[in-house]
């Protein structure tokens, strides 16, 4: 998507140990005209998916998730990464290992908003190892639910999770995906479609 | 606000201990089209003051902050709950107590997102003791900021958060004010405006 991969490379500041910043208008500052663009973008390419429900992962796929639920007009469920008193303990659960925080987390859904009739569209904001987005798959799998299809706004090309997600033959459709970035000179390449 | 009221009395759930689940439609499952009268409503409730950007707090606050901010075009930030490498040590920090998670957490925020020409609308889905909302305040304050106001969807009205905040001269406007519930019956009382 034209519009993403200029706005990365405008406002995206490359850090040594491949860290690509994104704060200003995607996870930290959010810039929601920029996500209904993606959301329309997504509505594209998943036609005809027949999607029932949007499902996310605390907490910076939930700006995004948000405003795709409205343009797909469907409910959004954002995972959760802990226990709180505002959880039943009727969930799906399982570990993720998070690259950014450099932890384990517990990912939580309540098995009332995940069901075997849904068809669901999982986004978040970005694809790396992943490991986020391997959790959520199987939240997806246990409850017996269909998944349509994956929605990233940026893909590591070079990091393995996009290549593990599509040999399982689940649609993906990252919207930039970064095949290389130097730190350095402060360049990014990123794939053509 | 009767749209809110009236759902929070279909499909809310009171337990033991005041606690109002509202995750089938706020902070697990969202319900993006109620946001969004949500959003409405708060635009025309603090028309004229000339909001620069919305500010809420990770993770529920973000889907409905996420839409408010789309229909206030302005741009959404989120304080984030604990240090990630996805943030820079130019940060205004503090700590806030959860009562949902029973624990301290640490509050931050890049500078590069709270100037001192801002005129901020803070967006949360519940207030109860307040401590989230004055961390928040806090975080503003020392940005040099202005609080142009704050948004909530759930204000449990027998909790001393709205009274505190009320007293301190903010603009706050809560879309429902629970002033008393019954986990036994069911009923909850809302506070007439």
């Amino acid at each position: 998507m034209k519009l993403l991969e200029e706005r990365i490379q405008r406002d995206g500041i490359i850090r040594e140990g491949n860290v690509l910043k994104v704060d200003s208008f995607i996870n930290h500052q959010m810039d929601t005209e920029l996500f209904w663009e993606m959301a329309k973008e997504w509505k594209r390419l998943f036609a005809g998916e027949q999607i029932t429900k949007i499902l996310t992962i605390e907490a910076s796929g939930i700006g995004i998730a948000a405003v795709v639920a409205r343009e797909f007009q469907v409910p959004v469920v954002f995972a959760k990464k802990s226990m709180s008193i505002n959880l039943d303990n009727d969930n799906y659960s399982t570990k993720i290992e998070s690259f950014t925080h450099g932890r384990i987390y517990d990912v939580i859904v309540s098995k009332k908003f995940l069901t075997a009739s849904d068809r669901v569209l999982i986004i978040d904001d970005f694809l790396a190892n992943g490991c986020a987005l391997m959790g959520l798959l199987e939240l997806v799998e246990r409850a017996g639910a269909t998944v349509a299809g994956i929605g990233v706004a940026i893909e590591k090309g070079f990091q393995r999770g996009g290549e593990l997600i599509r040999a399982r033959g689940i649609h993906l459709e990252s919207l930039a995906i970064v095949d290389a970035m130097d730190a350095r000179t402060g360049t990014i390449q990123f794939r053509e479609k």
